[in-house]
C-alpha cells in the first residue's frame, strides 16, 4: 500500500471522510488513491480559499476535523486568509499540503518555497514526515492536534515521494481528548462575584454560544441580575425562538464602551477579554472599563456547558425566554432594513446562516432573532471572503438543512469561485448578495480613523460601481441559477423560491442608495 | 505632514507612481493621502492576488519598482502566490502591508497575525518602522532593496499609527545600484570553453532573454557552433521577426534530457542550472547530463548584455536570423493548433503577450515565432493564476501597447477578478480563454507520476465540465465585453475585432475535444 492510500485509510478510520481540495502535480498520488478508499469524498474547489473556507464551515457544523488538500506553498498561500479565520474559529482541521519529493527539495525548483514558514501563522502543529512508514503516525498526530480542545488547524506537509512510495500501514484512530472540567474553586469564585451585588456581566464566546450554554447563562442572569453579552464574532451561534437573544458586543469601540460602562466584573466564558477590532487615533484598544475586574470561568479548552451548569445550579433561576417578534413580509423599496425583514419573513426551519453581510449584519440579526431556531456562522478572523466558502462547507456537512449565505458585494468577490463548487455538488445554498456597490464599511472606517470623508481618489478606491458588478451573470457563469431583485416583495419571493428548490441559487439584492 | 503623505511623496520622488491595492481599515490613511499627491495612481483590485500579479506585470514592463498596498496578514496571504511568481521573476516590488497600530499589537485582535513570517517566504527584505519619523527612511531602504539587481520583493509593514501620525519628512531618492560588470577572466574562461570544440550550449534566462542579449548570443553561436537554449519560464522575453528564436528547455524531463544529451559544457547566462519542475518516481531531478560541466557567465546581479557582448566580440560572427513562417488564417474546427494559428495570424505589432496557456503554450509559441516583435511574459514560479493579473499590470504600464492574455480555463479562475480592474481602468487587454473544460496538465501529470489514468473519482477532480464555466457571462458580470467562439475563423475574427477596439475584451475559445 502506498503512502497516500494508507493515509486516506487512516483519515477515514478516524472519521475524516471529506477532503476539500485544489490539487496539483505533487498531489496526484493522493488524488489517485481516492478511488481505492470509497469512504473518502473529494470536493473540488477552483481556488484554495474556497477549499479552506469550506473546510472551516464543515468543521463548525460537524465538530470536525475537516480536511483540505493544497498544492505546495502557493496553494497554502491562496488558502491562508480562510485558514486565519479557521484559526480564530478554533475549527479542527487537518490541512494537508503537498510538497516536492524529499530528494527534489535541494534543487529549489520554481514551485519550491518554505511551506513551514507560511503555515506557522495559522497552524500551531506542523508535521512533515520524511519517510512513507512515518506518514500514518504523522496523520494520527495531526488529527490529535486538530481535535485537541478548542480545536485548531494542523498542517501536514506531504512530500510527493512519501505519498507515492510503498510501505505504509494504516493506523487506528486514537482517542480524542475531551474538554477539561472546570475546577470547583473556579466555579465558586465566579459564584461569589455573581453574588457580590456589584455590576457583573458574563461574556460568552465559542462553545458558550451553543444552545445549552446560553440557556444556563440565561438562568444565571435571571438568578443574579448579571448581564449577558456575546462576543462580536462567533464561529457558531445557536439562536432563534426559544433561545435567549444574547446581546453582542458592538463592533465599533464607542458602542462597546457604552455597553460595558459601569461594570465591576466581567466573567469570560470561552471568550477573550474584549478589545477593539482596529485601533483608532486617540481611542484605547482595551474595552474593559476602568475598575472592572476580569474573571475567567472557562477557556476554549474547558467544558463551558458544564461550568455554566454548575454555576446555574448554585445561583440560577428558571425564567421564560422572551419571544422576539418576527417582522412581517416587507414591501416597497429594497433597503438594508427591508431586505433584513424579507430574510426574517422567509427564514426556513433549521437554517444554517453564514453571515458576511458586514454593514447590514445589524439589521439582519435584529430581524431574525425570533425566527425558528437556526445556526449563525460569522467571520471570526476579519479576513473577508469567508461567507460563500463557509456556506459551501456547511452544506456539504449538513445536506438535509437549508443554508443561507448573506453576503456583501465586496466580500463576495474574494472567493466568488465558491459558487461553482456549490453547483458541482448540488448544494442547497441560497446566496443573497447585498449589492450597495461599495466597500461600505471602509467609507465608515475612512471617517472613523480620522482620515475624513476623503478626496475623490480615496473615495474612488472604496467604490464598486465602476463598473457595476452583475452577480446574476457571475453566478450563471458558474452554473448557479440567479435573479436580481430591486423591491422588498421581490426579495422575499425570490428567497422563498430559492429555498424551496433544491440546489444552489443566488439572489442579487440591488439595494436602494440611502 | 503625516506618515502616509510623506511616504507617498518619497515613493513618487523615486519614480514609484502606481500602487496596486486592495486596502482595508488599517490602510485608510494611506488611501486618504493619495489625494494629496496627484502623481500617485491607485489601482483597485477586488482580490489581492490580482494586485500582486498586476504589480509583477507592471514591474516586468517598466523595470520597476512596482508597488502594492495590502491589508494585514490575510491580505498578504491572498497576494502570496503571485508574490511567489514575482520573486521567481526577480521583479522589483515595494510590497506595503498595512498593520495594526503599534500599541494595538499586544491585544491580539482578530485580524492580528505574524506578517513577517508570511512575508519571509517571498521577500528577502522586510522592514517595519515603529515611528513615523523612521517611515521615509524605511521607504527608501525598501526601494533600494527592491531595485538591487536582479530585483526582488521588498515588504514594508506599515503600522496604522506610523501612517496616521504627524512628523514625517519625505526623503529624496537614493541612486539605484547598477548590474555588475562581469570580470574579464570569467569572459575568457567562457571563451576558452567555446573554443574547446566540445559540445557546448549557452542557457539564457532573465535579462539574457532581451533583444540585445539574444542577438549577442546568436552571434556567439554562429561563431562557435555552440547551441542556444532559453530557460523554460522567463519573466520577459523579446521575440518575433528579426530576433533569433531561441529553443526553450522542455517542461517535461524526458524532452529536456533529449535536448541536453551529449553536452560537455553548459554556460549559464542569468539562468539556473536546469532541474525538473516536479520530481517523478524513478527519474533524476538534475537535468545536466553526466559528464557535462556547468559554467556561469553571469548571474542575475550581473550585466548579461555586456558579458555576452564581450564574448561575442572575441568569438562571435554576424549571421542572418532566419525568418520563421507565420501561419495563415486558419479555418475549421477550433483546436489548440488552429487557435494558435489564429493568434499568430492576428498578432498586432508591439504586443505584450501574457502566456498562461499551459498545455497549449507549445502550439502558440511555435506559431508566433515569426510575428512582429513582441514581449512574452510567462509564469515564472508555477503558481497558476498569474496570467490575467500580469496582463492587467502590463496594460497599466504600457497604455500605448496592445496586451494579449492567453489563458487556460483552470488557471483563469484563480484570479478572474482581474477582469473588473481591466474594465475599471479601460485597459487595452484582449483575453483569450482556452476552454478545454479540464485541468488538462493534471491529466497528463496523473499518468506521468505513475498514478496511472486514475479511477473515476480521480478523473472527476481534474474535470471542469461539471458544470461548464461560461466565461462570457463571467466577463460580462465584471463589465468586460465578451464572445464565445467555436471555429478557427471566428476566433481569428474575434481577436482582430477585440484588438481593434479600445478597452478590455474576452474571447472564450471553446476547444474541440481531441
Amino acid at each position: 500500500m502506498n503512502g497516500a492510500q494508507a493515509m486516506i485509510h487512516t483519515l477515514v478510520d478516524a472519521g475524516v471522510t471529506t477532503c476539500f481540495t485544489n490539487p496539483g502535480t505533487s498531489e496526484m498520488h493522493f488524488v489517485a488513491a481516492l478511488d481505492s478508499v470509497p469512504e473518502m469524498r473529494g470536493v473540488l474547489a477552483l481556488f484554495e480559499g474556497v477549499a479552506t473556507g469550506a473546510a472551516d464551515g464543515y468543521a463548525r457544523m460537524t465538530g470536525g476535523p475537516a480536511c483540505t488538500l493544497l498544492h505546495l506553498g502557493p496553494g497554502l498561500g491562496n488558502g491562508l486568509a480562510n485558514l486565519h479565520n479557521a484559526r480564530r474559529a478554533a475549527s479542527p482541521m487537518v490541512n494537508i499540503v503537498g510538497d516536492h519529493a524529499t530528494y527534489h527539495e535541494r534543487y529549489d525548483a520554481p514551485l519550491a518555497s518554505d511551506i513551514r514558514t507560511v503555515a506557522r501563522n495559522v497552524s500551531p502543529w506542523i508535521g512533515r514526515p520524511e519517510r512513507t512508514e512515518d506518514l500514518c503516525r504523522a496523520t494520527t498526530d495531526a488529527i490529535a492536534a486538530a481535535t485537541a480542545p478548542p480545536g485548531q488547524v494542523a498542517t501536514l506537509i506531504l512530500p510527493a515521494d512519501v505519498s507515492w512510495s510503498d510501505g505504509a500501514t494504516p493506523l487506528a484512530p486514537v482517542a480524542r481528548p475531551a474538554r477539561a472540567t472546570v475546577e470547583s474553586e473556579t466555579v465558586e469564585q465566579v459564584v461569589k462575584v455573581l453574588r457580590s451585588g456589584e455590576p457583573t456581566a458574563l461574556l460568552l464566546g465559542g462553545s458558550a454560544m451553543r444552545r445549552d450554554a446560553q440557556a444556563a447563562a440565561f438562568r444565571i442572569a435571571a438568578g443574579t441580575g448579571a448581564r449577558l453579552f456575546g462576543e462580536t464574532f462567533v464561529a457558531r451561534t445557536e439562536r432563534g425562538a426559544g433561545i435567549p437573544a444574547i446581546e453582542r458586543i458592538g463592533y465599533f469601540a464607542e458602542m462597546a464602551e457604552q455597553q460595558l460602562a459601569g461594570l465591576r466584573h466581567l466573567v469570560l466564558v470561552d471568550a477573550v477579554s474584549p478589545v477593539t477590532f482596529f485601533a483608532y487615533p486617540g481611542r484605547p484598544s482595551d474595552l474593559v472599563p476602568e475598575g472592572c475586574q476580569v474573571h475567567v470561568l472557562s477557556t476554549g479548552r474547558d467544558d463551558a456547558d458544564g461550568a455554566l451548569a454548575a454555576v446555574a445550579a448554585l445561583v440560577g433561576l428558571d425564567a421564560t425566554v422572551g419571544a422576539a417578534p418576527v417582522p412581517g413580509r416587507p414591501t416597497g423599496a429594497l433597503t438594508g432594513a427591508s431586505l433584513a425583514a424579507a430574510i426574517a419573513a422567509t427564514m426556513p426551519e433549521r437554517a444554517i446562516v453564514c453571515d458576511e453581510s458586514n454593514t447590514n449584519s445589524g439589521n439582519i440579526t435584529a430581524a431574525t432573532a425570533g425566527c425558528a431556531p437556526h445556526d449563525w456562522l460569522q467571520l471570526t478572523g476579519g479576513a473577508i471572503g469567508v461567507g460563500l466558502p463557509l456556506a459551501t462547507g456547511a452544506a456539504v456537512a449538513c445536506p438535509d438543512r437549508p443554508v443561507l449565505a448573506l453576503e456583501a458585494d465586496g466580500s463576495a468577490m474574494y472567493t466568488i469561485q465558491s459558487l461553482w463548487t456549490q453547483a458541482r455538488e448540488s448544494l442547497d445554498v441560497t446566496t443573497v448578495i447585498m449589492n450597495n456597490r461599495s466597500y461600505a464599511i471602509l467609507n465608515i472606517e475612512l471617517a472613523r480613523t480620522g482620515a475624513g470623508a476623503g478626496g475623490p481618489k480615496a473615495r474612488d478606491l472604496l467604490d464598486l460601481s465602476r463598473p457595476d458588478l452583475d452577480f446574476v451573470k457571475l453566478a450563471e457563469g458558474m452554473g448557479v441559477p440567479a435573479v436580481a431583485v430591486r423591491t422588498a416583495e421581490d426579495a422575499a419571493a425570490a428567497i422563498e423560491r430559492a429555498i424551496a428548490e433544491p440546489g444552489p441559487h443566488l439572489i442579487e439584492a440591488v439595494l436602494t442608495p440611502r
